[in-house]
């Protein structure tokens, strides 16, 4: 990891350095066109062939009942079982404070105004993970999806190689107490439930993380149908801002966390002491050679770096630059900066909170804004499950007060019909 | 305008009745990626040129300064300028009314979560209109931004014919203490505000609505690079439920409002009474001789509809499959449908309700999902100038609480070093 010193950076060198790569290579967007095309045209016969080409399965059946899933959850050991429902209930816990009825006010005498929440109809998850098996993404889509009140929760996420679905997913499938699982994969996955199948229903909003090829089929269909999609999705990315008192041995774990992930993840130190960084370094190269995934979490590293900074005031100026994904603040003066962070997806305070514990069970969620979408994106919540309708009612003197504001705006903006609407009711009264 | 009877409407027809056309010209795209492209490469020396080829306006400057708006603003009359204040107030009023903490709970004993709001640094809004004017649209999207606290608020609209803006416009940038205005138009104006240039800064997130090439640019930039967008934008369109005791004369002026705002809106009625069907077609008639802009609406009535029902229920049935951008409710049993309004934008309630209080005055915005996008969008509010970030704070308590949970499920999940993350801080207790 190179370590830059942030007082020597020139402003091209610091918008360099939070520039996340989000170029679409052409070769994955016709790849995916030519998928989209296929499940548009032919329907489960071609999620049937692609699942036989990528995922090397021969599938009799597109879609697992409650049978299925409950015979599945089955083999799931009674401590994994407990750790998969303490997750819920956290998750469950902190995301039933988000919806929240809203006040109806007057905004003048007999003009009633107000907004109320209403769950979106129909949701599709995206579960990644053919080989690994991720139950807690499940949980980051499923739970504020039920507590929004979603009347269709449609699941794809790719087969196992047996032609089912992992044990833990089924497991998670039943605390959701959802009754269906559709074993299609990537973007044909994402395909299915924009368009819809003879098996897989057509959603109105599709959540989930994926390679680069579901997310260039998310965001396809995006720009070319009426199905939203939760965000764009990139690699992920971890910043940790950190003090001098800070564990060389905490924030080398919490960065090969990160590292983990995937080639393309990245990790950034930004730390004030220069003998704190060497200690992390040596930390990482301890901690590399105990760890399965070390060859994906080295070539990760390699496109991480470190900022020296001179004081945390700075860092965290660097920080609202580069806007992560997850931040984690590991000094002891963590309480004085959360009022100024302006852009972060998750933010993990103190010297114990590290970022596994958000991947998991702290009960936030952990699907959030990558590539600095975070300067403009929140992470899926309970908000991104509902949509607010906003509801109007006048009465006489509501006409009376607004009616001539209406006119003369109609009037300013050349809209004769418009005005005439309120000119009417006016003089009915 | 054609009418259907609802209960002998197949599948297939209600579907195709509900759908709108939201194909993308491949001459608009091409067109439109150029533009972006000029404006890309090319910076203001592309704006320049661009407003001269499409404003047919040779620009001296890009940006109107503070004393160039206030110069503009100055003609105004008096009764104008106090009912863009009132419109101002009102829509203050009601969108104050959004922007809320929210609570800090502690999901189990030492682990703190919670959200909080942060504005959104840069945002763009771009208020269409050369020959027409929209003081209104710059008013629903600047007052949102002002209570978010956005930082920058860059607003862009095409040159008037005289190398200026309009005084309305100038006006409502006055009374939104907004000191600077861009004068592009169109595409390039998007793509200006997504890529910067020497005199448009490149922002965050965009908003506004605008014509096909707006819309397609909108799409681009969002699919293309980093800069969110506030919705995908259709054609307008508005849906009235009616039953027998409402007034021929008030649907018949809220259908042709709509009607008028250009060929492509979609005015569409859904009736119990087929007597008042009778009435409404005579009363549009009747209407549309004394209507400027007839020829527009005309040419929007050729393809809006009427769906005739037996029940106001049924009729609700047909709206939420609809999903409209305006709903209105025009019966005396408005009170009860409230709360069985899944799909919609905007909702107008009872007798004395039109659609034209709300696009300009009564509070609530009119940038608004169309096109079916109600089934999963909100309309602009102070929630699309803001992004929520997570927060968690951990302490020893917490970590022994949670800490077996995050191992195990990073173990599920194959990841050693989002396990260590927590072991390392476990053993230091």
């Amino acid at each position: 990891m190179k370590t830059y010193i942030y007082k020597n950076l020139s402003e091209e060198e610091i918008s360099s350095l939070t520039q996340r790569n989000i170029d679409q290579k052409q070769e994955i967007r016709t790849a995916t066109e030519e998928i989209l095309k296929e499940v548009s045209l032919r329907g489960d016969e071609a999620l049937y062939e692609l699942s036989s080409r990528f995922d090397r399965v021969e599938l009799d059946t597109l879609t697992l009942d409650q049978d299925d899933i409950e015979g599945a959850a089955y083999s799931v050991p009674r401590e994994r079982q407990r750790a998969l429902e303490i997750a819920f209930q956290n998750i469950h816990r902190f995301h039933s404070t988000q919806n929240r009825r809203e006040r109806k006010i007057e905004t003048v005498p007999g003009v009633e105004c107000w907004r109320e929440i209403r769950p979106i109809d129909k949701v599709g998850l995206y579960v990644p993970g053919g080989s690994a098996v991720l139950p807690s993404t499940l949980l980051m889509l499923g739970v504020p999806a039920r507590i929004a009140g979603c009347k269709e929760i449609v699941v794809c996420s790719p087969p196992q190689p047996t032609g089912t679905i992992s044990p833990y997913l089924a497991y998670v499938l039943n605390l959701l107490k959802i009754d269906k699982v559709h074993l299609v994969g990537g973007a044909q996955a994402i395909a299915a439930m924009a368009y819809g199948t003879k098996s897989i229903p057509k959603v109105d909003k599709i959540f989930g993380p994926g390679n680069q090829y579901v997310t260039m089929a998310k965001t396809l269909i995006q720009s070319s149908t009426n199905v939203a999609i939760d965000m764009p999705a990139g690699p992920s990315e971890v910043l940790i801002l950190a003090s001098e008192e800070a564990k060389a041995s905490y924030i080398a774990a919490d960065l090969l966390a990160q590292a983990e992930h995937g080639p393309d993840s990245q990790s950034i130190l930004v730390c004030t002491s220069v003998a704190l960084i060497e200690k992390v370094k040596q930390e990482i190269q301890k901690q590399l050679q105990e760890l399965p995934r070390a060859a994906i979490a080295e070539q990760a590293l390699e496109h991480s770096y470190i900022v020296q900074v001179d004081s945390l005031e700075e860092g965290l100026e660097f920080s609202n630059l580069y806007a992560p994904e997850h931040l984690i603040i590991q000094s002891d003066r963590w309480r004085e900066f959360v009022s100024r962070i302006q852009n972060a997806g998750s933010v993990f305070l103190g010297h114990l909170s590290p970022e596994s514990a958000g991947d998991y069970a702290s009960g936030t969620n952990h699907t959030l804004p990558t590539s600095s979408y975070a300067k403009s994106y929140s992470g899926v919540s309970v908000d991104s499950f509902v949509k607010k309708i906003t509801f109007q009612h006048l009465n006489e003197e509501g006409v009376k007060h607004i009616g001539s504001t209406v006119e003369i705006l109609a009037e300013i903006e050349g809209l004769d019909a418009h005005k005439k609407a309120m000119t009417l009711r006016m003089e009915d009264l």
